[in-house]
């Protein structure tokens, strides 16, 4: 093993935002030297890092002059310069996870052929290098359409009902989907270390606003049979076998109604459905990538407790300096821990942090969830 | 409430060594941003921190101008300028612990003073300006002496077994006490607001080594009676309630053979003994210390799971720029968190680092605890 607790070994991240952020508080607890690149000169890890490098994460010299400054590579957010990183992997730098598998999972077209080469049960798709294309296409509405890149948290992917729908879509490469009805979206998180350690977290499900179709609650363990749990946590290992992953993998899938379980996507990294486990799970997320990506044993992914996260977000109609109203109502609750992010600026719909609720007992956790989403407000002054 | 989170709210911190770096990692989850004062430029602090400051803790000006610049002041480390304190609190800074409570515990023949007037059982003690004083009183031995400042960790505690004894003890201010036969060295940590909220944890047990008379493990929950631990609860809350105090305050007991409780001594601040509060407890004791100072409400101090700590201090025979040795071992173990406090030179007793260990069975739990102290080293390269 190398000697990497207080020593001289220099671990790079591309990317510094709240991911990078929570990845930070296991870097300073084990005392990992810790580089980091952003766009962003106050992006949340700017200054609790040890070092901190501005730059864009798509710039081929960028990634490859800060890569050749660190003793290992890895990510908080997928979009980065792939050539840069396929360079610096063949001069002999370690990078996880690797290149290539980001190379695959940064394109939903190649990640969803992955898929299907591999057994990997998903929904039908198939794949257009530009909306020309797809208007050819005679097409079964409706139907679900995915820019084939740089799509995040929602952004690029639409429902397509009608004919009239296509008007409004990006034109770009992308793929569509058969529109899958699901009775739960779920999601698993694999670690998978260079030995070929591989464990996984206990599947999480999504609980979305009957009415805004926005998912309002990560909770762990999701409220599913035994049966369904098992053959969900046995695919996500098929997949992070398949890439041959390194790091952590999240792996999101529905439940269709004859408890089929389907892949969805993936994320090369920590996850947002992942945050339970900071209060919940004996390892957490962050500290499982680290063990994984450094090749060291994993951790136990069982939970102490049930967990339910609820994300803070900006709320409509309030754009600047950040104010969390009822702060202190929610921290009156038992069980609830707040994670504010550290954006100083406000906007409509903007990840501004996260608040985990855990209990002994699911069903109380999921009440005080409930009280904490309509008590705290994220406004401007 | 003041608005503490992602604003231009300053708190400072006098101390940057290992409890101050452990709280960083809440005064981040919170985006509180933090200024911090020690006099080692390579403090654990020094990186991580929003703000950085070299400086003599125990020098007035230094204490006092680094005072003048932020909005509300704590410690992690009693021995501090308390006239630049009093002074900052007079200019109406808030300051938590209050300097008239830092006061009184720095200097141990007052703190016994107090517990004296305030009904506190204690150990018999009486007070000496120097050696000279201790040595014209008739003693009668074995007995206890302490130095009245400065100690800490053991140093300037003695025990004065004959007459010879006496001439190895430093010439300074001190206390003597009696020897008191103990069961079992226990503690409780409280803490309480400035709208006098208060909360203990439970009541924690130091396991000592059998022949080496060091604490071994510090086990979280003592395995004690109820009724006792009910007891040491209850003196616990009369000792902060007395003090007034804002803050964490730990209360070091001794539980006598006939079950008496009898306080030994306190520290304002975070405790070495509440570290396995971080894995194991629904709120850490370092979140809950931000909670206290800011006048948040106190979060749930019961535990998830049981705990046990092993400290990780510098191997005997060894100095110079640290290793942890077997690090891979303890970290197959179940439930197993090291922390790495970022010293990079070990030294024969340095207080490094230490290993929780949570587990739903406190005595599976002590059984790991015992294979990680018997197989982690820290030595030199």
């Amino acid at each position: 093993m190398k000697n990497y607790f207080s020593s001289n070994f220099k671990l790079g991240v591309l990317g510094g935002g709240q991911l990078g952020k929570m990845l930070l508080t296991e870097t300073q607890k084990f005392d990992i030297y810790t580089s980091i690149l952003d766009a962003a000169k106050d992006a949340p890890c700017a200054q609790i890092c040890n070092e901190f490098h501005v730059g864009n994460l798509l710039d081929f010299n960028t990634v490859y002059n800060f890569g050749k400054k660190v003793d290992l590579l890895t990510i908080e957010i997928e979009h980065v310069n792939i050539e840069a990183l396929l360079k610096l992997e063949q001069e002999g730098l370690e990078i996880y996870p690797q290149p290539n598998v980001l190379q695959i999972i940064q394109h939903k077209g190649k990640q969803k052929d992955f898929f299907v080469s591999h057994n990997i049960p998903t929904s039908p798709h198939k794949r257009f290098n530009n909306l020309q294309a797809l208007k050819k296409e005679t097409l079964k509405y409706p139907f679900v359409w995915k820019s084939a890149q740089f799509g995040y948290d929602g952004t690029g992917v639409k429902i397509v009902k009608t004919k009239n729908d296509l008007e409004v879509l990006t034109d770009t490469e992308c793929i569509i989907e058969e529109l899958i009805p699901f009775k739960n979206e779920l999601a698993v998180i694999v670690a998978r270390n260079k030995n070929g350690e591989i464990k996984t977290y206990p599947v999480v499900e999504m609980e979305f606003h009957p009415e805004a179709n926005q998912v309002e609650y990560v909770i762990c363990p999701a409220r599913i049979s035994d049966d369904v749990a098992l053959k969900a946590r046995n695919i996500a290992l098929k997949v992070a076998e398949s890439f041959q992953h390194i790091g952590l993998l999240a792996v999101e899938m529905f439940q269709t109604a004859d408890d089929q379980i389907l892949v969805n996507e993936v994320a090369p990294r920590t996850h947002n459905s992942g945050h339970y486990s900071i209060e919940a799970s004996y390892t957490s997320q962050f500290e499982q990538h680290l063990r994984s990506i450094l090749n060291l044993p994993l951790g136990n992914t069982d939970s102490k407790v049930a967990g339910i996260m609820v994300n803070l977000v900006g709320e409509e109609g309030f754009s600047g300096d950040v104010v969390y109203e009822n702060m202190e109502e929610i921290l009156k609750m038992d069980g609830v821990t707040p994670h504010i992010y550290g954006k100083k600026q406000t906007r409509p719909f903007r990840k501004m942090g996260h608040v985990t609720v855990v209990n002994n007992n699911l069903a109380e956790a999921r009440k005080i969830a409930e009280i904490v989403k309509n008590t705290i407000r994220v406004i401007s002054k």
